[in-house]
């Protein structure tokens, strides 16, 4: 219902929300290759040690739980495929809500209700939008490989900022020590940070390092929770999110309304009228039309 | 102006929108690592040969032209530095303007206007935001290398649909022939197109097929005039841009307006209203402001 935006989702996340909010969310992103759902799984697996359930929600369009992987990657998720505490589900990026960044937070809560106690969503680290969706959540690993070009591609990305714990994976081949090494010289040269984060390498396939990366992100969420900045960030990502889903409704109204007014897409076309004027003009006239905004809705100003 | 969202940029863009439509415009998208700079750069070169001018606007954070390359690979787009018919620039992935997406075209036309003949786009083809940059352009180039993944990473990350050239780039190296196979191979078995992406080999360092590269960016061009889809594609995407501009400012509009509201921001924090409701009433509230919109964009409705 979340994917396809339909009938009903509206009452159906009405009751669900005030279920919310037990889950804990781990963000997980970086580029293509660097064994983003290998980690996944592995965490997976030490979750499942620990008996806590888990869901594992791909918005990666290279993930191998997203489909069309090759048959390794397929068998090695599938280990878990019969494990009742254990739920994968992968999401297209293009979801009916309105891209997968309103889609995202809406899956997430469907699974907290669920009474999942751990939470993974994997997104690919390269788009901008990609990235926010990994980044709302409570904590946030960037994985890097040592192939990967490093840390270099890492600041250029702009995933450094959305990092609470790096992860340098496929630390058993040559220059995972250097990567480690610039990574922590990156983290120094910026700016004094409320919460440093550590940089832990593992080896997702074998299983080396997994310890430590859990134990950086208990310590992440206990810092969150000590000093507030774990509300402050919930609070933050909802008030983003309504904003999001506020604007995404009025862009189709925005839009229907474009397409009806021959006037304007004329001096559009013709060059009589740059974007920007039209644009002003359209907010103008939409943000006056009261009767059909409520039509639609059907709710009322607060 | 157009990057910092300057004051005077709408008095600008309305004076230079009558001077635009005569550039071409080009699209170039792909993973990181495929070699999309350097046949960007091969482009110009060609470019350059036959007397056009051409500008390159870089928004891929993995671009050598975006900053922060190898030293290689900054000499070799400074090759064309002291060129007046060649302009290159990079631009943040977060523009003012409300991202990449909504700033783009904007300074497109700013390069049109200025006269430039081929507008060349580059994105890193792996977001969904970045992805639809370059696909808002006359000619598509999708470009993958051999070493990649091939087809199949192609066909995961949405990039298929808006190839209108097909690039295998490094095609000096091995799998280049499978990687050709497998494209032609994913063209034949999607849907029947009204014009079928040709697949090229290059191997942009060495200059090896930008001649048969440039032929088919120029045969798609011809039949776009043709068929009338070059004007079709223009019209849809300027009418895609007034949309998203609109959408954009009446977002700021909403979250002044949220963050104003104790009521409902509470409600949101405590649990008794859902996003979705939330965002409803929002709506509705800022459709009916009709004097705050009117106040803030000085426009008129239509």
């Amino acid at each position: 219902m979340v994917e396809d935006g339909a009938e009903g989702l509206a009452e159906l996340s009405s009751e669900l929300f005030a279920h919310t909010g037990r889950a804990y969310t781990v963000g997980v992103t970086g580029s293509p290759g660097v064994g983003k759902s290998t980690l996944a799984g592995a965490l997976v697996a030490h979750a499942r040690r620990r008996e806590l359930s888990v869901a594992v929600l791909a918005v990666d369009p290279t993930s191998p739980f997203s489909g069309g992987a090759l048959l390794g990657d397929r068998l090695r998720m599938q280990e878990h495929a019969t494990d009742p505490g254990v739920f994968i589900r992968s999401m297209a990026t293009r979801g009916h809500l309105g891209g997968m960044a309103l889609a995202a937070p809406e899956a997430i809560r469907v699974l907290d209700a669920a009474g999942m106690d751990l939470v993974i969503v994997e997104t690919v680290g390269v788009g901008q939008a990609e990235v926010e969706v990994a980044a709302a959540t409570d904590t946030t690993l960037v994985v890097v490989s040592p192939g990967w070009g490093d840390a270099i591609q890492v600041a250029k990305a702009g995933i450094l900022e959305v990092a609470d714990v790096f992860v340098v994976n496929k630390a058993d081949r040559d220059g995972a020590a250097a990567a480690v090494r610039d990574l922590e010289q990156m983290i120094r040269m910026g700016p004094p940070l409320d919460w440093t984060p550590p940089v832990v390498s593992t080896s997702a396939t074998t299983g080396m390092g997994i310890e430590e990366l859990w134990d950086a992100m208990v310590r992440h969420r206990r810092h969150e929770e000590a000093t507030g900045g774990l509300d402050e960030r919930r609070r933050e990502r909802l008030l983003r999110e309504v904003a999001a889903l506020a604007g995404e409704r009025i862009r189709g109204l925005v839009r229907r309304r474009l397409d009806a007014d021959r006037t304007l897409v004329d001096d559009l076309v013709s060059r009589r009228r740059d974007p920007l004027t039209a644009a002003a003009a359209l907010v103008a006239s939409v943000t006056s039309a009261a009767d059909v905004a409520s039509a639609h809705d059907g709710g009322g100003g607060p």
